[in-house]
């Protein structure tokens, strides 16, 4: 037996997971291994040289795949480069997905939205959004600022969506989270830190080692170190992280650190310096549920698995 | 067929739903109602005269109930008095639950102990908790200042309780919560918010409609309310409630308020002139999957329903 749904079904895998597209770190040998596992392997977007790199790599394996891309950051044509190796999906996370829908759907690809609270997920279907991902707030890496977190956020969601198929995300890291998502009505779970901790994860191994060490309850989500680094991210997109140093020396003062060009350069210095770490160690609440490395696509069988336990347990069958 | 697990058989019990026990809203006849419809119904602890007028009430009915208390304000004289109305169970949250837990032993009550992370869970198993409650941080009323969320909560604990059945708590107001909460190994689930929005509910009339109305990422966990109405809630124990001027007015600003008693005794004026209400309103993040005010009895029978179908549609059965 397997667990068969409306997202399984629209992709032709065998399992209702797929991995998380994290920048950077989930490449196309991670993204294969998924879809190798019976999952559907995300790629992180990425720029030109990144996507002409890690695309082929999943594009090769003749299984389904898909490649996401930030809103915010993306350009039309990174997403036209990438719809060239023809994913399956392409997932359109965190700001306003209607510039590449056409584009997409005009390849043949499915177009998945990624929402953080409920107007997200209006305007993704009003988009024309083929899946949602409704993402709760203890996920790992950024999201809502102020959002809910994923076990009273996917109800709502699948009820608006209707007929559309909802990936839950954020907070789930074994097999018993990817049945609660499927109890609560998902059609599926998008899994991103467990599958920082695989073989094929593109993170150091010393950072996946820290996110086999890490606890849930020591994560945290602000925007401290968006601010030091420099990034571009809208403020209203939070970071959820392990512990770091200048998140206890700035909590709280996001506005004061935001103002010094000063503390920034610091701490730019200081990751010179290897001082600081190169990245924050993003990581979501289920991270003291990973406790090893393994191979992305045994991780994908053991999560369907332990899911199908769990439902079957659940339901005292 | 019923969703039979570890907490029905324990207490005879025909749904694996427990009403939480919340203060000054959960009285007997909610808790009555609840156990007639096949649930573990559970008045909130309070004065003397509380426990005199509402316990009887739950008691009458024959059916197995509980009680809660505070650990930080709870005598155990208050607990004594209790158990001469014979708990099925007594809930012990927020704080040490030792001083209490030999003589609810001793009256042939269980013990049930709610924790809201890894450390509490690791104390009220030491402390010879008969069932222990998970609390995520997305319940209403209150709850861990820096907390987990339920969805990757439940599963740490259940895997540290080993053979001590565990109870989700926070997020659930509909039977695909339920089956959440089954799925990642709890045995139940304590559910709060969807019970104040019930016919049997002591909450004011205007308090279940606000209830009805309100949206989960509206609501929001501090301590503003609690400082400014003088309350000795631990600081370490926030509440998630609906908006409220008041936190408007103070939010990230608790050490300020706490330490002006000019806007303490503003507060209360305000609340004497009525221009803000009585108390807030606690409320959890799933409050928007509330939507109507039913007999309680009814509600656990709906819900019982709702999670076996969430089950076997997860299942594909």
């Amino acid at each position: 037996m397997t667990l068969s749904t409306v997202f399984t079904r629209m992709f032709g895998v065998r399992h209702p997971i797929a991995s998380a597209p994290m920048g950077g770190t989930a490449g196309g040998a991670l993204a294969a291994a998924v879809s190798h596992g019976g999952g559907l392997g995300m790629v992180g977007g990425g720029d030109r040289e990144w996507l002409a790199r890690e695309l082929p790599i999943v594009a090769d394996t003749g299984r389904p795949w898909g490649v996401g891309f930030l809103c915010w950051s993306a350009d039309v044509d990174q997403v036209e480069q990438a719809l060239e190796f023809r994913p399956a999906a392409v997932m359109l996370s965190f700001g306003d997905p209607s510039p590449f829908v056409d584009r997409i759907r005009a390849a043949g690809a499915a177009v998945i939205v990624q929402v953080t609270d409920l107007d997200e997920a209006g305007q993704a279907l009003d988009a024309g959004a083929d899946v949602i991902v409704a993402q709760g707030t203890e996920s790992g890496g950024h999201g809502a600022r102020n959002g809910m977190s994923t076990l009273p956020f996917v109800p709502l969601v699948v009820d608006l969506a209707g007929p559309v198929p909802v990936l839950a995300a954020g907070g789930m890291a074994d097999g018993r989270g990817v049945a609660a998502a499927l109890a609560l009505g998902a059609a599926g779970a998008v899994i991103g830190t467990r599958f920082q901790a695989t073989a094929e994860s593109l993170v150091a191994p010393a950072i996946a080692r820290q996110i086999v060490a890490g606890r849930g309850q020591d994560t945290e989500r602000n925007s401290v170190l968006d601010i030091a680094r420099g990034s571009r991210w809208p403020s209203r997109y939070t970071a959820r992280t392990l512990p770091h140093p200048y998140i206890d020396q700035w909590r709280d003062r996001e506005p004061e650190l935001a103002a010094s060009s000063e503390a920034q350069q610091a701490y730019h210095a200081d990751v010179a310096r290897k001082v600081l770490p190169p990245l924050p160690v993003w990581a979501g609440e289920a991270v003291g549920l990973v406790t090893d490395i393994p191979p992305a696509a045994d991780l994908v069988a053991a999560l369907a698995a332990q899911a199908e336990d769990a439902l079957d347990r659940a339901r005292g069958s």
